[in-house]
């Protein structure tokens, strides 16, 4: 009997001989060998090597050489393939509506990430309120202390912290902020069914007097249509002067140039983001603001997070494999 | 009736004029007004400025100028001076021996920048385990991540967490350390009364014990003859391969030199400083390891503590004036 055969893109962790044991019989697992993603396209054509694969599993690590799974490249997939198992929670970097036209499946792991992803917001609140990051750069530049760093600095403890989707990473990112604590107000379209009742809802219609008791904003949607620039000018003027926000969930989430605007005439005090819009680029104008916080979208990246996205995706492709569904299917695709 | 006359060295969150309406009828307010400590010793001298002054309000931001109230300047304070009243909680820059031999009362402001102080080693454990330090420095470089991030970097969750010293500051680390949780193990010379239950106590005998276990070590004892260099060879090799040890207590607990070579030879994966042996002056060794995150002393840096600190060393002073003694007098004294 002919195996199935699978293609992984990217590096795991788990080292490559593990993998393949671990679809011994019931896949034949193949690693990308492509260095760009021209090349790859190009192998995925008829009758050349990755023609015939029935899945795609989908590194983050392996991004900068696959690019996006976009329009153009889930057209050009060989019309055996069937299913996409992505390693992340995220999956604004696959084109759903292209999946669904040619009847691919897709699966993420939903919630593996959400601690590390919250931790890094937790890490960006303290950053930002006390100035931390700052204070590094000044003990970096030969210097000790910035100028002024005590009237800049405060506590997280008995400060307002509004999260916007109070989803699994909110919901974390609460936890964390609770244990100061920090009061946690909460915007969703819904109330959300497990929040714990210290996590203050506020509807659509009440939003605006959220942003104004907010000390610090954090973001935690999804990237679709619906909220692609939801942080704008507008919304960011609701803030009180000398707010902050936070960023880990995805750059164009916020209408960037509005963002640093209010950057630049001191409504907001700081900024700790994890996301850009065209990462890995960043825009060069962040890199002057003393107070803004820059990580280069390290929210899920962690040895133990990673080993969890990827056993969690690889048992996804098992499951595809031997049943032909997977436990997280997209809910766009039920 | 002439009143008592007080020193403020340092300038106050509090407005000048607040503090002199504050001890209006109990005391004459003087701010320092010299620009260096030799000044400032001539103004102590018999006839000069401050000569007759009864106390001394010494806040930490006025240090660069007063230097240390060590043996040579308690021995300059006219004898007129019978009260010094401390900002910080921490009085190593104070020579209390001598102040005893003057007999000097002194109080300090404990309690007040325990939770400042704990957050910036819940961010420096963040910084170090996550590598979020290297990840916004290779940002600013123009770089995005550093190389192999998701290899060296680590989740908080499930780690464990050493203290050394579990007072106030360590104990209010291991409330915000078990939010995640991490597991929290602790060494004092006795058991702390007031410790959680998750708090797991070593005595002298099983530290070798604790060392072993500990992912991240974070010492919180204050400096004195018994700390001084606490933090040895043989206990940062106690540690296991990879621990990352964190300090926002004082540089010289720690044995910097044995430190850095354990840092050198991969021993630690990482260290997490907001303290030097040299304040403000930082060992340029230290600069040079992508995985040290540097602070310049920022503990108990925030708007909201140092009001608060500001306030409780005047209510300890108005205590003094009025009663003689203060309720924050150290235990040394009393």
């Amino acid at each position: 009997m002919q195996l199935e055969r699978v293609l992984i893109c990217g590096s795991l962790g788990f080292s490559s001989l593990e993998c393949i044991a671990m679809f011994s019989g019931i896949a034949e697992i193949i690693f990308l060998d492509c260095s760009s993603r021209q090349e790859l396209l190009m192998a995925l054509q008829s009758g050349k090597e990755y023609d015939g694969i029935c899945g795609i599993v989908r590194h983050w690590n392996a991004a900068s050489i696959t690019g996006p799974f976009d329009e153009e490249f889930i057209e050009s997939l060989p019309r055996s393939v069937k299913y996409i198992s992505s390693m992340n929670s995220g999956y604004d970097m696959i084109d759903i509506q292209a999946c669904k036209r040619r009847d691919i499946l897709v699966s993420n792991t939903p919630g593996v990430g959400d601690d590390a992803t919250a931790t890094v917001a937790l890490y960006l609140i303290i950053s930002t309120l006390r100035r931390l990051s700052e204070g590094e750069r000044s003990v970096h530049s030969g210097l000790w202390r910035p100028p002024n760093i005590t009237h800049n600095a405060h506590d997280l403890t008995g400060r307002t912290l509004a999260i916007i989707g109070l989803g699994g990473i909110g919901m974390r990112l609460a936890e964390l902020a609770h244990a100061f604590p920090m009061r946690v107000l909460y915007h969703n379209r819904h109330r959300a069914a497990r929040a714990p009742k210290y996590c203050e809802f506020f509807d659509a219609a009440h939003i605006d007097e959220m942003l104004a008791m907010a000390d610090v904003l954090s973001i935690h949607v999804p990237l679709d249509d619906h909220t692609e620039g939801l942080i704008d000018e507008k919304m960011i003027r609701k803030l009180k002067t000398g707010a902050v926000v936070i960023n880990t969930s995805r750059g164009r989430v916020i209408d960037e140039a509005a963002m640093i605007r209010a950057l630049e005439d001191g409504h907001l005090s700081a900024v700790g983001l994890d996301v850009y819009p065209d990462e890995p680029k960043v825009n060069p104008r962040l890199l002057d603001f003393s107070n803004a916080t820059l990580l280069p979208h390290l929210g899920g990246v962690s040895a133990e997070t990673q080993m969890q996205q990827e056993s969690q995706a690889l048992s996804n492709l098992k499951e595809f494999l031997s049943t032909g569904t997977a436990r997280d299917l997209l809910p766009e695709l039920r």
